[in-house]
C-alpha cells in the first residue's frame, strides 16, 4: 500500500498542500487562499476550509494508500509546541477583539489537525525555512550530509540549521534565524523592529534597497534608473546584470559581500559541510554565487578556509515548500 | 570497583591531569611542563613524559579501580580526527625542520595514548573550551539542559555549543568558535590573522586593550593610568571597578555591550536555554553580568527576549579543565 504524507505550506497569501510519497513525488495537490482568512476570528473557519480541501484531495486518489502523517511549514511555527505563535501576517486582531492579548495569539495547528486526521501518526509543524531544509536533507543536495546550513532567499531571508544529522530547533524551537544576525550596526530598518539585520541586505527586498542606495550614492548609468521603487522587482536586477549593466553588477557584488561575510561568521559557529542557497535570488546563479564565495573565503577564519561548499538547492524548481513540509513527516517516519 | 577516567588539560605552559570519578571528584592529580617541549621534534618525548607521569599517578591509588577512559582538552583539537591540528603554541617547527610542511603538523594524540592505555575503552580529545562545556553539562549548571552555550573568558574567548543534548562539533570538528565572530569590521587585530573578532574585545587580553583605548580617548581620571601596558593585568580593572573607579566601570560597560550584542546574534542562531560564563573575567560577577545582560536584551530579536538565562559556571572554582576533560569520557560512557 502506497504510503503518503500531506505537505502543507502556509503562506500569507496562499496555502498550498500536496500528497507526497517517500521519494518526494507529489501525487495530488491543491491550494486555498490564506488571505481570505485574515483575522483572529478567521482561524477556526480557515482550519475547517483547509481540512475540507485536504479530505477532498484524498478522495481523488484512485489507489489504496496509507496516510502516514501531515507536515506543515508556516511562519513563526514552533516544532516543539506544535503552534504558530504570534505570526506577523496571519490571523491578526481586529479592532473588535478588545481585551485580547497578543500573548494569546497562539494557534495549535498540530492539535487542530490531529482531531481531523486521527489515522495520521506523525503530525508536526515547523517554520517554512526549516521545512525547506528538511526537504533538502531528505530529497535534495544535502542527502547524506550531517552538518549543513540552508538559506532561503525570498522576500526575507529564511534559514535552517542541521548539525549531527538533526535539525537544530534550540530551546524555544526558533533557532537558526540567520536572517536576523546584525551585519551593520545601526543599519537598515528591519521588520523585526531592529536595525542592520542580514535580511535587510540579502533578500529580494534587501537587494532592491541596495539598488536604490546605489542609485542615490553613485552616478553609474543604469537602465534600472528608469523604474520606480513601487514598480521595482528583484528580477529586474538579474536581467540587467546579465546584459552587463554596471550598476546591477555592483548590486550583486555588494550583496555577495554582505552574504559572504555573514557566512564566514556563521561557519565559525556551525562548521557546516555545505551552505545551500535556495529561492528566487539564488536562481541568479554565478551573479550571486561568485561574489558570495569570494567574500566568504576572504573573511573566513583559517581552519575553515576553502572547506565549506556553497551549493544551489537540489529541489529548486519543484514545489519545494510542499515537499519540504512532507519531509518533516518522512524524517520522523524513518527515525 | 571504582570507575575512573583521566582528564588531561593541555595548555601552552602546563599540562594538568587527574583521575576523576563519575561524580566529578578528583582522586589524584599531577602536572608536567608543556613548555619544556616546545618544538615539533619534542612531541614524541612529550607523550613519553606525560604517559610516564600518568602511570605513576595510577600507581599511587590505594584502591582497586577500572580505568574507563582518557579525556583530553587541548587547543586546536578535533574530536572527529582525534588530532591536535596545527596548534599555534605547541610543538612548532624550528629552523632545522626545513622541508616540513605546516600541513603535516598534526598530532594524533588519541592514537598515541591508546598505544599506552589499551585497557581504556574511551579515549578522546576535544578543544579545551568544548571540554569545559561538557564538564558543565555533566557536573555543573547545565545539568539537564539540552541547548546551551558555554563561554570561557580567559586569555582568549573559548566557547562550546550544545544543541539537542549533544556537543556541536560541526563537519570539521571545530564548530562553536564564537570568539572569532566579527563584531567590528576592520576592528582590532586578532591572533587569527583577521580583524574585529569578538575575543579581541572580550577576554583578559581584550579588556586590557579596551582599558588602553579608553585611556587614550577619554580624560576620565583613573588609578589604572599609573600602570604600564606590560605590567597591566585584567584583574586590576576588576579591583579598580569594585572601588568605583569611573574608567574601570566604563571598561566593563563597554565589554558587556560588545558581549551582549554578540549574545543577541548568537541567540538568533542557536536559541539556547542558557549562556554560561566561565573563566577569570566571569569572576568579576555583576560588573560583567549586568551590562552583558542589559545589552543582550536590548539587541535581542523579539521572540527570544527575556528568555535566555545568563549564568555563571557551576564548577568555577574547581579544577574545571581536568574535570571537563574527564567528562568527555563519562559522556561517552553514559551514552
Amino acid at each position: 500500500m502506497k504510503k503518503l504524507s500531506f505537505g502543507i505550506d502556509i503562506g500569507g497569501i496562499n496555502t498550498a498542500f500536496g500528497l507526497v510519497d517517500q521519494d518526494g513525488e507529489i501525487f495530488a495537490e491543491g491550494t486555498i487562499k490564506t488571505a481570505d482568512f485574515p483575522r483572529y476570528d478567521d482561524y477556526a473557519p480557515y482550519i475547517e476550509t483547509l481540512v475540507g480541501a485536504m479530505k477532498k484531495l484524498l478522495e481523488t486518489l484512485k489507489f489504496k494508500y496509507e496516510l502516514v502523517g501531515v507536515g506543515i511549514g508556516a511562519p513563526n511555527a514552533s516544532f516543539h509546541s506544535g503552534c504558530i505563535e504570534k505570526p506577523a501576517n496571519l490571523w491578526k486582531y481586529q479592532p473588535n477583539n478588545v481585551g485580547l492579548n497578543e500573548e494569546d495569539r497562539i494557534f495549535n495547528i498540530v492539535e487542530d489537525l490531529r482531531a481531523h486526521f486521527p489515522e495520521a501518526k506523525y503530525i508536526a509543524v515547523t517554520n517554512d525555512a526549516n521545512a525547506a531544509t528538511i526537504g533538502e536533507m531528505i530529497f535534495g543536495n544535502a542527502q547524506g550530509m550531517r552538518d549543513f546550513i540552508m538559506i532561503t532567499l525570498g522576500t526575507g531571508l529564511g534559514s535552517g540549521f542541521v548539525a549531527n544529522g538533526e535539525m537544530i530547533y534550540g530551546h524555544d524551537g526558533f533557532a537558526g534565524e540567520f536572517g536576523h544576525i546584525c551585519v551593520e550596526r545601526g543599519g537598515r530598518e528591519c521588520g523585526c523592529g531592529r536595525k542592520g539585520c542580514l535580511e535587510t541586505y540579502v533578500s529580494a527586498t534587501g537587494i532592491k534597497r541596495t539598488a536604490f542606495e546605489l542609485m542615490s550614492s553613485t552616478n553609474t548609468p543604469s537602465e534600472l534608473r528608469g523604474v520606480s521603487f513601487s514598480e521595482f522587482d528583484a528580477l529586474l536586477i538579474s536581467k540587467a546584470a546579465q546584459k552587463g549593466d554596471a550598476l546591477a553588477l555592483e548590486i550583486f557584488r555588494y550583496t555577495g559581500e554582505v552574504l559572504g561575510r555573514a557566512f564566514a561568521d556563521i561557519t565559525t559557529i556551525t562548521s557546516p559541510e555545505a551552505i545551500i542557497l535556495f529561492g528566487g535570488l539564488a536562481k541568479a546563479g554565478e551573479l550571486i554565487f561568485e561574489p558570495t564565495k569570494r567574500y566568504m573565503e576572504e573573511n573566513m577564519m583559517f581552519p575553515f578556509r576553502n572547506k565549506v561548499k556553497l551549493l544551489p538547492s537540489g529541489i529548486q524548481d519543484k514545489n519545494t515548500a510542499v515537499i519540504g513540509a512532507s519531509a518533516l513527516v518522512w524524517q520522523m517516519y524513518n527515525a
